[in-house]
């Protein structure tokens, strides 16, 4: 009998047990994401009014706030952090606390209900990335954001409010603490061996080759050692880079290309499973050099996710081997 | 209009935003457990047989494995860790790996299948962290072990896979990435000041009051300055003390009478929720004198929970001065 074992993550020194189960989707706690017309959906083309004014539009045709976009970009209707906050930095005795400033905004990746980031062809990708890419650049013109949360809940199990495909951006005066926390790792390898852990660990993976899902000149999209949970992707661009956001047009296509990939074959072996997505970059600061940034995309599979959420320790039923080459056989076809 | 707001965690160093609306139960993603009879439980009384044989056992009446017990302790029936394999840390290149030593155990809280932990008298309660405290006790002498995690899955949503009302322990040749973080927080405040943080905490909150939901001779429950979600729940020992798994039967008791009334009052002001709790303590090796164990109660009623598991950033609608208030105004009575 093959014995879980214990895999620590080299970034964050996440400790995750891996079981020995074969990647067999159909036990898998499966709620697929299925997509029921919406007539009232406030993000179909031709329901602009129902939105706030856009913030950002890719636009062939029409004038602002009608029809006509690819990709369009509005605030969140509920933000909890506001941009018009004064940044107002407390203490009350051992505690810290900020006014809620930032921003927060809703990519809308498609004028059509139906679609998916997955349905999307590459240019239809490419759109929703520049479009991250460009208000996270005008963003970061206020010196009060530290960090860029760029992130994707697809489906109401992972926490989605709305069914019609979107992205969300937060500007924050803060660094989240799991960013800071593989910002410390990364850091830590700099520093003893004068490389960058994320170009490391991209070496090791294609020497290595088991955990390798897909792969493109620029990119390359990997089942980490320690995965979280059943089918975790990374995507890393293969060359040094540290915010997503200094990303040309070039590599938001190339990046398009292999999370198009890479999500369709999700789609495929687990049943239109819901997921998060997010993008890690490097916080605004100067000194992170050593940074280098990606997607992290994690399929909702199990409902183990409690002591995951509660303790920070995570089972894992399924080895990323396996799941890589469930994957890799899928072949690269939608 | 109240501006909502970041705060941090002193212990932690997590960040949450934590909003400013009035706690409304009935505005929450809500799937109350509900007990449904179940013929074939393994865990009720008189079903002892379709269990592996009980580990250890608190009865009144009749012999091993067979009825008459109060709570009973047995191994997982299809456990990810094994206290045969043998320790082994191996490296693969950047990689860290261990294989699959450990335990994981089942506490079964009563030989009832309608018990909650909420409906168990603070006799039934302080029997079942009594039986968490005898078993931690016992895998403590053997040394390949550096962290037990004690802990429970309320409902389906938060994991529960058995209905039978349950609490697991786990034991780990690793310590955990969050235990990790807390330690080192706790450390660094101790360094700097001399003094307990959580200590230093509980003096805070109860001069303030805003955030204190009951209190004892012994113990106090409070809502967390930076709760991570609606009702989040901590139980301290107000004197300090380490480790949970050295309490005495009359420390037991205490925490069994508070965790009571805090479970009876949740259930009643969120109907039911599922809720993880996690019993956090010190790790096993020497050194760790600064810490203080305590219990954390996280109620699952909001369903945003895939930014919180991919980012470790939380946004909590309800401000917890809010829900402490909530709570109090329950009253003790079940």
């Amino acid at each position: 009998m093959t014995v879980s074992e214990y895999r620590r993550d080299p970034v964050t020194g996440r400790w995750v047990v891996i079981g020995t189960e074969p990647p067999r989707p159909a036990d898998f706690d499966r709620e697929p994401v299925r997509l029921a017309p919406d007539p009232q959906c406030p993000l179909c083309e031709g329901h602009e009014a129902m939105t706030p004014p856009e913030l950002w539009v890719d636009r062939s045709s029409g004038g602002p706030n009608g029809p006509g976009w690819h990709t369009r970009v509005i605030p969140n209707h509920a933000p909890m952090v506001r941009v018009e906050t004064v940044l107002d930095r407390l203490g009350e005795g051992l505690f810290d606390k900020i006014a809620g400033v930032g921003a927060h905004e809703v990519v809308v990746e498609s004028p059509r209900h139906e679609d998916t980031l997955a349905s999307l062809d590459d240019d239809g990708i490419a759109r929703v990335l520049w479009a991250l890419r460009e208000r996270t650049q005008d963003l970061r013109r206020d010196v009060r954001f530290r960090y860029f949360l760029l992130f994707k809940n697809h489906g109401a199990v992972a926490g989605a409010a709305l069914a019609h495909s979107h992205t969300q951006l937060m500007a924050l005066p803060v660094v989240p603490r799991e960013v800071q926390v593989e910002v410390d790792g990364a850091r830590a390898h700099y520093v003893a061996k004068e490389r960058c852990l994320f170009c490391d660990i991209i070496r090791q993976e294609e020497d290595d080759g088991r955990r390798v899902i897909a792969h493109t000149p620029d990119m390359v999209a990997l089942a980490p050692f320690a995965s979280r949970s059943p089918f975790e992707t990374w995507i890393l661009p293969r060359r040094h880079a540290v915010r997503f956001e200094d990303a040309s047009m070039e590599q938001c296509r190339g990046l398009a290309q292999i999370l198009g990939d890479v999500l369709r074959r999700l789609d495929r072996a687990l049943e239109q499973p819901p997921y998060s997505l997010v993008i890690h970059t490097a916080p605004v600061a100067e000194g992170h050099d050593f940074y280098h940034w990606h997607v992290e995309i994690l399929p909702r599979v199990t409902r183990t996710g409690s002591l995951e959420w509660a303790t920070g320790f995570h089972l894992n039923p399924t080895r990323p081997e396996d799941a890589a080459q469930f994957l890799r056989q899928l072949g690269p076809r939608s």
